[in-house]
């Protein structure tokens, strides 16, 4: 466990390792080879050596045991926050990293504090439920209230359109993965952020919201929620996807059910952080960049692992790994550590926002974000955009080179909240895929915790995202072009 | 919702019902074909028609809503356990069930009050905990100490011989269950019963033991622990998996692990309850018994839905739809529902003492307490005794009416708690089996709800218990013979 660091000093020190990790670009004989050839075959060796190598040996699971069994959750605002961000950069720098530093960003300090919910009639029952991030509190003494429930829009407008003085439930369940249509997170999450303002706008005077997750042991899940301007900001907090059904069951039945919600939660305004940034910089053309890396924020609930300590493991690992193997690509490869990405993305808006003028000279961004599972492949945002889908066709080729891994899919697909932000200055955005059935089990909940992580797929994902980022940096042409 | 009765009511309305429901023996058309064969085969069209009959329609989720949604958990001595048993002898009189009535047991009121366990050194973590049954509480101020862990006996040895001053943590897992050898929870959970003791007597002062579960979204799974004679009680609590792994992880990386653990449980010495009893009356032999039945009471997390009031319901409706069918066998199928399986078996010990002059005239006893899956047959507590062995056989040909169900499996095995003490005195002891692959992810935990269960397995193993049930009873020949 590292000490807490103020964010002044951190920026001194960065500033000191700028200067003193001034880029160093040599031509090493190992790369020569993938200096011949224009096409994808000619790194097919050193991949296999960076396959080989990440599998072998890699410092990835100590990085992930100090990070997550160390320090612990990392919410924004607080001081394991700041204390994994310290972790970061002086582990960053102990592994040789150039131009290691932090960039500051002012974050929200949104607070839980204590928090309950329990339902009072028709029987007492203690609900599991978690506050949802950025949520108000209730008074002191909480908030009593019959339920009224909402499984959709449609039922919304027909069973709750007057929920004056009523706390108001969806119950929206989740399907459960497949691997043809993926997870369902991407629909079933919407009331977590628009139902609270819905349920205020109909009178309510608190939301409670049924868990993300198609998996559940009474775990709560929480995750962010946001007001709509101009709307009253009410409690709300998930409550796991059986004690929502159960609440269900009772009011189908014609029950009266009462809940007494109580939540100190309270927003304290914005705080300082940093982005953690580090390089492995470019052999010829250091100016471009290939952005890599994931979020350092997590919520306060269990210890992140999979979300995103995984994320930026990968990524800080992606170039210790050629750093050891002493690859230097054409490019600069930048891993970035981006703060608050779960209540706020003040890290990567922050980012875009510092670096826009380089923006263009960013080659790309690949972000993992999806836990850490055996990889499968890109997810490319292209839409209809002829550089992105150029893009896409050049990283099926460099995919191939992970044949061994199983993780050659490229696909159109989401790149990541951090890079969002760069989408309109043109970047190649990125979300690193891996198996997905089983993330939407943990994410956002208690049980987010290391032993969910195996070793050998952390492996697996380290080699993987060294490989595609050595060969995305390192070939003669621009990625798109 | 029943109203809470007391238990002298209880016992009057029972010995009213004894009066007023006295066996009406009779020979239905309906049974004329049993009554011809003395082969299995004779039951076939019967075995079917029941099956139809329970697949078609019953009341058992009816029955399941009442007693978990409605009743919810039934901890010995508590209000609601009252409430069940109330609930339970007015539906098996609603059904029409014969000599329906409450049988007195003391059993011990055991209160677990608030609790908590958190992790306060090398950094703040609360773990996720549920207290052992019967523990001590702690001081009001709670027990701070450093933790040693063991993973089996041998480790106790090496490790905690001397735990004076400190809190043992046994973290033996439970292996992920296989078709072929099972689900580990029979190894596993023996340090639940003896490492309190085991722990006490090397000195310390409290201890923890890794939740018996092999999946785990960090779901504390409590259950019941015994002191051994002379040893001084400590307190003794679960922790989930997840957190077990962590204090390990620590202690291995030589940190100085230190818990605070506050229990305010305290047992409270006995108090009255009941064993439930409801027949249907045999025609011909009324006095030869076959038991039914699961255990009434629960642990006091989630709503005992698989343990064991899937049990209970099975039972109450497999004599309800052979009531439904006018199938009234040769012998008296009847039901029990014991109370206190969970932390004293005082219920399943009452009725064997209490029905001792009886018992051998008990044909059989069949409990159903593996939770509410698909069911797969029977196991028989045979060892080598030669007229368990015989029934074995017999059973094996009965079960063979179970094909459509693939409820045909019949092999040595446990029996039940509760009919257990019912052994020395040769009964049959039949424990009902289901798929049990995920009965343990659920067991004795927050997750034991109405949702884990499937209304059509739930109405497949009324159909096993209820074939089952009605053929041992009415076939020519006493099981065994």
């Amino acid at each position: 466990m590292k000490s807490h660091l103020a964010f002044s000093q951190l920026l001194l020190f960065a500033a000191a390792a700028c200067l003193a990790d001034s880029p160093k670009p040599n031509r090493d004989p190992q790369n020569a080879a993938t200096d011949k050839g224009t096409s994808v075959a000619a790194y097919k060796d050193v991949a296999n050596r960076i396959i080989d190598a990440s599998l072998k040996k890699n410092d990835a699971w100590k990085k992930m045991e100090e990070l997550c069994d160390g320090i612990g959750h990392r919410l924004s605002g607080s001081k394991s926050l700041d204390q994994a961000i310290a972790w970061a950069l002086d582990t960053l720098k102990a592994d040789g990293q150039e131009n290691v530093r932090g960039e500051k960003v002012m974050i929200p300090r949104w607070v839980r504090g204590n928090e309950s919910a329990k339902m009072i009639a028709p029987r007492e029952f203690d609900l599991h439920m978690v506050g949802l991030g950025m949520s108000v509190g209730t008074p002191p003494e909480g908030i009593t209230a019959s339920v009224v429930c909402a499984c959709d829009e449609e039922e919304f407008e027909t069973h709750c359109k007057d929920a004056t003085g009523k706390i108001v439930l969806f119950n929206n369940p989740m399907q459960v993965y497949d691997p043809a249509h993926g997870s369902g997170y991407g629909s079933a999450v919407r009331f977590r952020g628009k139902g609270p303002s819905m349920a205020s706008s109909a009178g309510a005077v608190a939301c409670l919201v049924r868990s993300v997750t198609a998996h559940s042991l009474r775990s709560p899940h929480t995750g962010a929620t946001r007001y709509e301007e101009g709307v009253r900001p009410i409690p709300a907090a998930a409550i796991s996807t059986e004690d929502a059904d159960f609440i269900h069951r009772l009011l189908k039945k014609g029950e009266d059910v009462k809940v007494h919600l109580k939540m100190d939660a309270r927003n304290e305004g914005l705080v300082e952080s940093a982005n953690v940034v580090a390089e492995l910089v470019g052999r010829e053309k250091p100016e471009e960049v290939l952005v890599i890396g994931g979020h350092i924020d997590s919520w306060d609930v269990g210890t992140g692992a999979h979300d995103d300590a995984g994320g930026c493991v990968i990524a800080m690992e992606a170039i210790n790994v050629l750093r050891k193997l002493d690859l230097r690509p054409r490019r600069t490869i930048r891993v970035v550590l981006w703060t608050n990405e779960e209540n706020g993305l003040a890290g990567g808006k922050k980012y875009a926002a510092d670096h826009a003028a380089e923006l263009k000279n960013h080659v790309g961004a690949i972000e993992a974000d999806s836990g850490v599972f055996s990889p499968r492949g890109l997810g490319v945002d292209h839409k209809d955009d002829p550089t992105m889908k150029r893009a896409s066709e050049q990283l099926r080729d460099i995919l191939s080179l992970l044949k061994t891994l199983n993780a050659t899919h490229v696909a159109e697909g989401w790149g990541g909240a951090d890079i969002g932000p760069m989408k309109q200055s043109g970047v190649v955005l990125m979300g690193f895929e891996v198996e997905g059935s089983k993330y939407f089990n943990y994410h956002h909940s208690h049980a987010d915790t290391l032993d969910k992580i195996d070793p050998r797929e952390l492996s697996e994902c380290v080699a993987a995202m060294a490989v595609v980022s050595y060969v995305i940096a390192d070939m003669p042409g621009r990625l798109g072009e």
